[in-house]
């Protein structure tokens, strides 16, 4: 079975990285892309590469030494418009979404690796979109999910995501925390045996005993208790500027679970550049991501890294594979 | 005039970092320290280091090639209790402090530079001490400070440090972000002309426009449009995953404000551990601070890394020279 890879908005660096990767011979033949072969035959055209397209219906029609792409023809080659808003490729970028995330439900693709949406073009169409990771769960059915973002050596997965940071400190609870720890466990199992899980705090040096908030103590403590309790290796709240030298620097942690997006994000992000991968943990189907946008400054003039596809294939391949 | 540098805890590596600097011809003879010609003593011996310790009651009475020490005569040698909490030497580690930043103020040393003190030690006498930064500012009488993390390339202010998340979220007004916005362009308007100041969102993705939290836009963004009418190269809000690149990687700012502790502490502390100087910016003083802590755990082994004090002194020295 193929990996499905969304292409992304037409917009931005998600379907030239796909042809550009192609081209060079680096995409592979396991995967099948879901887009809009119009946009992908203008935009091989206008890079200047001859790319052999392959149109189907269903991935399974998929052949071999060529780009083959399950075509929703949403868009016409006049929406190739490279760095600019465009609320059609918005649509459509849900759409290859949403068609690949239900043909990887029907087991018709291995799993789905996505390529940059443009939020706000997609907000166009569908007011309030959040991005892949709530949507997917969404299609998917799920509830208890989470975003984790990897380098490979070090995983941190996050209690919240997408919500004002005022409502993210409200997500804090004992059961939130468990199911991530417990996500992330499972997760990280696949590759090591006993995965060795830090738990940040949520105030400043993890609350110092209660002097700075009590959340820390109260809240975050007993679910490492209770995490443990279940068998698993939990440790913290440790505070959020010691535990990813800890986990990085020093290998004592094989994942962090962060109590809301950017006590996990900033650091990461800051350390590997486009380079970390996104992955939803929790759903039935695997799923991950490049850990960059659309880029439009840059988009369709041949500049845009593509090496992220790659490691974000790499590791939904490997979870499927361990 | 020389720079006083307080000894910090008795029990930490503080002192320790002291004597086997004087010991290796590395502290110069530009310094005083402040804090128990006890402990430095029996500390010596502990170390198996020959130490001319040169105690005195003020700093005017520093002599060369010694090791000068304003002797507040707090301990006595069984005090040197390496690694364990002792009340009594984190209430004279204050008193060390306190002493330092009166000279200060009195203009009889240059400025101030501290080693770790463990809070948790001093609270044992004083119940509720949050830390160095705010009970210099305390004892300076000054409201409007704030904590910056620098490594000399990029600087970290923060709008509020020791407080609950939650309360933080409360103390992001347009006033304070202004405020701090201007104390980190009157700081680094000593190395820089125009330092170029960005300014972190506070929700994800800094709010993507309203639509993850409301902060960003309606407190954020007329604090940062204020600064520019005064004159200043402030912008933003950026999101708090990708400014930290931007500023390290690509050098496009010289100054990030960061809307609380940890959104700053834990991408600078990743990239530059024990390395950073913290710097206490809007006081009459200049004070700096080594940003590590106590180290319980190797204290008086002879294995605390001693740079981090080096550059502590070297950028209290900057501030007052530029």
């Amino acid at each position: 079975m193929r990996m499905a890879i969304t292409m992304g908005d037409a917009s931005g660096v998600g379907p030239e990285i796909l042809l550009r990767r192609f081209a060079a011979g680096q995409l592979g033949e396991d995967v099948v892309a879901y887009g809009d072969a119009a946009i992908l035959s203008a935009g091989a055209r206008l890079l200047g590469l001859t790319i052999p397209l392959n149109a189907v219906a269903d991935p399974e029609a998929a052949e071999t030494s060529k780009l083959n792409v399950v075509d929703l023809a949403r868009l016409t080659a006049s929406d190739l418009t490279p760095g600019r808003l465009n609320g059609r490729a918005g649509a459509a970028a849900r759409d290859y979404v949403e068609r690949a995330t239900r043909d990887a439900l029907a087991g018709r693709v291995a799993g789905v690796v996505t390529l940059p949406m443009n939020k706000e073009a997609t907000r166009v169409s569908t007011p309030g979109f959040l991005g892949h990771t709530e949507f997917i769960a969404a299609l998917c059915g799920t509830r208890d999910y989470a975003m984790m973002l990897t380098t490979g050596d070090v995983a941190v997965s996050h209690v919240s995501a997408h919500v004002p940071l005022r409502e993210a400190i409200g997500l804090v609870t004992p059961e939130r925390i468990v199911t991530v720890i417990r996500l992330t466990h499972a997760t990280l199992r696949r590759f090591v045996d006993v995965p060795r899980i830090a738990v940040c705090g949520l105030n400043p040096h993890a609350g110092e005993g209660g002097i700075i908030g009590t959340e820390d103590g109260m809240v975050i403590v007993p679910a490492i208790e209770r995490a443990r309790r279940e068998g698993l290796d939990a440790s913290g709240p440790f505070p959020a500027d010691t535990v990813f030298h800890q986990a990085i620097r020093q290998d004592r942690f094989d994942a962090i679970v962060c109590m809301y997006h950017d006590q996990g994000h900033a650091p990461m992000k800051l350390m590997s550049f486009e380079s970390a991968v996104n992955v939803t943990i929790g759903l039935p189907i695997v799923r991950t991501s490049v850990d960059h946008g659309t880029a439009f400054d840059i988009a369709w003039q041949g500049k845009a890294f593509t090496g992220s596809l790659q490691a974000a294939l790499d590791y939904a391949w490997k979870l499927l594979r361990c």
